[in-house]
């Protein structure tokens, strides 16, 4: 995406470039669960977040599919918003000296990658509807869903024991 | 928040580190809504975009009582992620040439603003509720209830209007 251009004319192309987006922000968060898994405490917060890893190397399976049923490479743009949300979640970590409160840290960070995925394939579903991408549809909901799945786990397993804990 | 200290040593560090941080963030998005007034063309988002600033005005305000209730001066810190999904917001809107795809992803990057506040706000009742803060649940739940309005008004323009007209 040139810096100097206008590269997006039309619902098409923006639907081409947030695919890019999700593409780079779920192989971000891949190449960062390892590092939440190492610092998290909390065997069933190490759970949750092995279990999400697993789950995010399949959107991006699900990913490389879309790309393919779409007729387009398969492709990442750099995304600020993910570089964002992770570099916070980072920098977080790194300030906190307990390890009680260190998982409730990272589980709100967790939740706020959640959020920042679930508001984009939201979208990607209502634009591939837009366009008649139909069998595109399919692929991002079941990724949705796994994603208010995680969401939920996370605030669960915070209410009932994580913060609590770090309380 | 030193980068070579441990600031972070309890939940209530890190409560009050999140409530810095959304203080930073509300400020940022009560900054950069006029941009995306402005630059939108429908005049239903254009409304929704002027509501949301009202309301951004006042959950600021709202968040100034909170700090108060606190006992602690209203102070915003660095939110990187914020930061990231409104650079995000800027670039991706400088890059759309046609009007009505740029109401199309105007919408979709405040809808990333819209979850990020989501999901700091729920993070902040849960904490707020197990250290006892019983008075800044009700402020937080009622910020909270207008961004998820906010939200789903944003889809439904969406899916009614916008991206027809875009595609």
């Amino acid at each position: 995406m040139g810096l100097f251009s206008k590269d997006i004319k039309t619902l098409d192309d923006l639907f081409h470039h947030q695919l890019q987006d999700i593409y780079y922000a779920e192989q971000q968060i891949e190449k960062n669960l390892p590092m939440m898994i190492e610092k998290a405490t909390s065997p069933e917060l190490k759970a949750k977040f092995e279990t999400h890893l697993k789950e995010t190397t399949n959107h991006i399976a699900r990913l490389d599919g879309v790309f393919k049923a779409y007729g387009q490479p398969a492709k990442g743009v750099d995304c600020e918003a993910i570089d964002g949300i992770l570099k916070e979640a980072k920098h977080v970590a790194g300030n906190v000296a307990d390890s009680e409160v260190l998982d409730a840290a990272l589980l709100a960070s967790a939740q706020a990658v959640e959020h920042y995925e679930i508001t984009r394939y939201g979208t990607l579903i209502a634009w591939a509807k837009q366009l008649g991408l139909d069998t595109l549809v399919r692929p991002f909901e079941m990724t949705l869903e796994e994603e208010y799945k995680t969401d939920k786990g996370l605030s669960a397993l915070a209410e009932s024991k994580l913060n609590v804990k770090a309380a």
